[in-house]
Parts: C-alpha cells; structure tokens; sequence
C-alpha cells in the first residue's frame, strides 16, 4: 500500500478525492522520530516543510501544495520526482493582481491614510497629507484623482497558467496586451525573454508572474527599472529575487516608479527594511495565494496526480523527473 | 448664436468637439455680474455650480457633466430642461466598484496596517494589530486571509447604464448575479425594487448603483441592513443618502457587515463623524467618477445632445423636460 505523508495542521477531510488503496499518514509539526513514507506532501510554508523532511525517509514522489517550488528540488535531492500544484492557485493568484493594479490606480493607500486622518480631502487638497506619509514633497504626480485601468499598455512577464488567468481577467478593461515568456510563440503572441528590455518602455503596468529560477533572478534589475516610465506600476506576484530590492528601493524612493509586491527578497521583509517605508509602494505578506480555495483546490490537483502515478501514467507537473 | 455657458476651470481645447454656430462664454468662478446664456453646463462641483446660478440669465437647458443630477431641478425650477452626462462615467464608476470590492475581499486596509506597524504578519498573526485599529476583540471573522471575488453571490441595486458596466467587469469573476431596479424586466431576469427585501438574506455582496429619488432615500436602512448576512459586503456607489448612515454606524460597530463607500450622507464627512472610525469600513472622498477621462468623456456626451438641440431632434439623456 502507496504511504501519502501529509502535514498534520491539514484537516482529514480535504483527503476525500484521494484514491483507494492509498495509506494516509499524518506528518505532526515536531517530528523526532522518523517516518517512513513514499508520497509526501510537504507544508504550504517552506520553513515547516524544511524541518520535517530530516524525518523522512523513502519519499519517491513530492506532491507541492504550491505552484512555486523552486525550493524543493535542492531539499530533497536528485532522486526525487517533484510535482508542483500547478494550476490549483491561478483564480486567487491573478485576484490578488487585478486586486493590486486597481488599488493603486485609483490611490486607494493613500485614500486610506486620508480616511484615517478623518478629513475629507481628495488627491491635490490632501497634499501636506500626501508629504507626510510619503516624505515626497514634490507636487502630486500624476496630477489626477484616479486612474483608469482601461486602454491601458499592459506587459505581462510569465505566461504560464497564471498569466493567462490574468489575462482573462483583465479583458473587460480593454488594456493592450504584450505578453513575455522564456521563448517566443504565437497566437497568442508571446515575446522572448531577450526582448523583455525593448518593451519596458512602452508599459504603463508591468506584471511579473515568472517561476523563479536562476534565469529570472533580477530579471528586473537597475537598468530595467531605469528603462520604465515615470509613475509605471511594476506588480510582482512572482517570487522577491525576480527584482533586485536595492534597485526598486532606490527607484520607489526617487519617485519614478509605482510597485505592488506580494512577494520580498529577504522574505519575510524584516522589521525596519527600507522597503515598508518606500513612497508608492502596496505590501502584502505573500498572501497572493492563500484563499479558503487553496488547500482543497491544492489536494485534489495532488489526487488526481497521484492517480497518475498510481495508473502508471504520465504526470502533469513535474518539475523535476527522479534521476 | 446659441450662447453656451461652461465653467472657466474647465479648458477651452475641450470643447473642440461641440457643433459650430454656438457661442462659448466662460463661467468666472467668483461671478459679480450677470451672464446672459441658452445653455449651461454647470461646475463639476454641485456647490460652485449653485454659488453661479445667481448670476445667469435665459437658461433653458443644462446639460449636466454628472450622472447623479437630483441636485439640478430643485435649483433651476421647472422651465428648464436637464440633461444628464448618462453613460460618461460608466467606465471610471464601474471600475472603482471592482477595486473597491476587490480591496475588500483582499483585506488590503488591513495589510496596508500591516504594512505601516513594518512587521511582517498575516491575518491571524496579526490579531493584536487588528484589534487595535478596529476596537473589535473578537477572533478575525472571516478566519482566512483573504477571500475570493470569484464564484460570489452578488445583489446589483441598480441597473442602469453604472450598473450593466459593473456586471461586464464582474464577468470573468463568475459571480452569481442577482439585478434589481424600479421595476421589473427580463433577459436578463431584473427584479423590482419590492423584492429587494427577499433577496438581500442571500447576497455575499450588494451594490447600490441606482438614482437617488424620494424612492431611493434610505432605501438601505436598519431592517435592509439586518437582513444581510453575517459579514457581507455593502458597497454604495450612488449616493449617501441611498443609506441611513446612522443605521449603517450600527451595522458597522456591530460587526455585522463590511462597507466601501464612495458616498456619504453628510457629504463631505464631517470630521470626527463617527463613520470615519468604525471597522471594516473602505471610504474614499467621492472619487469614483473622477477620472482624467471624467471631463472629456463629459463633454463629449454634452455635445452630441447639443447637436440634438440645434437640430430639434429628441433629446437622449433628459432627466427634466421644461414644463
């Protein structure tokens, strides 16, 4: 019988779609001894996952609960095959952008800071307010009250299946589209990496919603950055190292960029790092992901690849076969 | 010469489009004499308007640059006919309702404390913060970081021209919608304003969206309120008064609902009003519509029923006809 190691903090009953035949073995949080497994199942935070797997012994397979999982194959080593949950987190992940774009096109940061003042003012009257939180003492830029979301150019770095989701939600607002992956591809048109300095320029957003690896870390460094327009909003719901934080720190804090970040490098982002301070900058803890759909939409992408690798199948979302 | 008055904050270049064969006279703001005019197209701003008015002679027709013109008929008397700027800030309105349930569902006022204390904690972590700023020490209800838009069960309140663009924004969010306006239609299934009370019990989120008219005054008011559920999402797009705001305070304080306001009743919010500070609440200064597309777009609309005048064809967007 195949032994499916799971993290104990997951309530039994997400495990319903999981096939017959299948021994089920809860993984506690504080493991001293070892556990013998085939499957496992790591936790959804790393760190957890990182201190259980000393205790594990066995393990052919790892089912992620995660689309990034960058930091599993130097885990658990070469002889490991390693599937991620791809797919399981597109709709939440691609809320959270279209979430992200529209709170800092219509200043919805600085609104709150307004709300919380308890004055009603609006964008231009609220200025002294405006230098305050944000130590920018140079007129407000760009002069308006809101932004629009529709017409606007739009470059969306990643094509995977959450950058389509993105883009399926972002069709209503009529944006115009340039789309970057690894390599190029048609229909619909997907630029080259190597082109990703030629069409910075030209993009009121950019979206960066690449896997991480060494190709994209610093993908967007200080020449990118450079390379973007006055008051563009760089959105990063990849992973921290696709951006060099020094970089965006110094172009947040000049004031030549907007950036909405679900993700860090370091991560966590640390008590007093100059980032939190940066002016136009929206933070989230890299909660992107982290829907109620999250753990039953990661374990039934989990069942059925298990039943896969049960039927003798080929597997959907390896990202790295078993040497 | 049809002489066409228009406020001298706005700029000359914007009126490229209107129909030759009128006279275009700026407006001054702080007005002394009186201005002979046909047509008005009153301020932005409904308390400059009402400080010129005054001041003008021979109006027939005022062509509004706002959706919401409730205001206009009770101040220029029932000789004149009203037009209003339907359809010019559809797109501007309807996108701050997405980013404002967006920002709610993400709990991005929450994250945006978060990210002001400068430690990285999510939701439950971050409990003591959230009992500080919103004075409620009960567990964090809803238990998740953040919820999803998509699949949710919305209450449309209003479905004119506002209301059809929201629900082609909400469309790649599949929610289920449920549309109600004065009366009855169909295809799609619109329901009358008298079935408002049953349908309330069932919405995850409700957006006023409608006129504001004796029916609509406080058509949200303690028995509406209590009739949603638990932890529900009121977002008021129309006018403040559409809520009884006193009523509102109480859900609010209760912990019974959640609320994006664009509208408040009193407008503007008087500092140290008790909504400023009550939890779970979004408010922003009556920005919705003010986009930099806000006056074009305006104007635009403004001079295509200046062509129907002239041309004595039936006016599109009469919210008053002279008497």
């Amino acid at each position: 019988m195949l032994r499916v190691g799971y993290p104990s903090t997951l309530s039994a009953e997400l495990f319903s779609d999981f096939p017959a035949g299948v021994e089920l073995i809860a993984i506690p949080e504080n493991l001293d001894e070892t556990i013998e497994i085939d499957v496992w199942i790591p936790d959804f935070y790393p760190a957890r996952a990182i201190r259980a797997w000393p205790h594990l012994r066995g393990v052919r397979l790892v089912l992620a609960m995660l689309a990034g999982t960058e930091w599993i194959p130097p885990l658990v080593g070469p002889q490991v095959t390693v599937c991620s949950a791809r797919g399981a987190h597109n709709v939440a992940t691609a809320e959270w952008v279209i979430a992200a774009i529209l709170s800092m096109l219509k200043y919805f940061p600085f609104y709150q800071e307004v709300q919380r003042s308890g004055v009603w003012k609006r964008r231009f009257e609220a200025s002294a307010l405006y230098e305050a939180i944000s130590g920018d003492t140079r007129p407000i830029y760009p002069p308006v009250l809101l932004e629009e979301l529709t017409g606007k150019r739009v470059l969306l770095v990643g094509y995977g299946s959450i950058g389509k989701e993105i883009e399926r939600m972002l069709e209503p607002f009529r944006v115009e589209m340039t789309r970057v992956a690894r390599s190029a591809r048609t229909e619909p048109a997907v630029h080259a990496a190597g082109e990703l300095d030629s069409l910075l320029p030209d993009a009121q957003i950019v979206v960066l919603i690449v896997p991480y690896s060494e190709q994209t870390h610093w993908l967007i460094d200080q020449p990118q950055l450079a390379l973007m327009q006055q008051g563009a909003l760089l959105v990063n719901a990849a992973r921290g190292a696709v951006v060099n934080t020094d970089a965006l720190v110094g172009a947040l804090q000049a004031g030549h960029i907007r950036a909405a970040l679900d993700v860090t490098d370091p991560e966590p982002l640390p008590q007093g790092h100059k980032l939190w301070n940066c002016p136009n900058v929206l933070i989230t803890p890299h909660t992107g992901a982290a829907s109620p759909e999250a753990a039953p939409n990661a374990l039934r992408t989990a069942a059925a690849e298990l039943r896969r690798y049960m039927n003798g199948e080929r597997l959907k979302n390896v990202v790295q076969a078993a040497a």
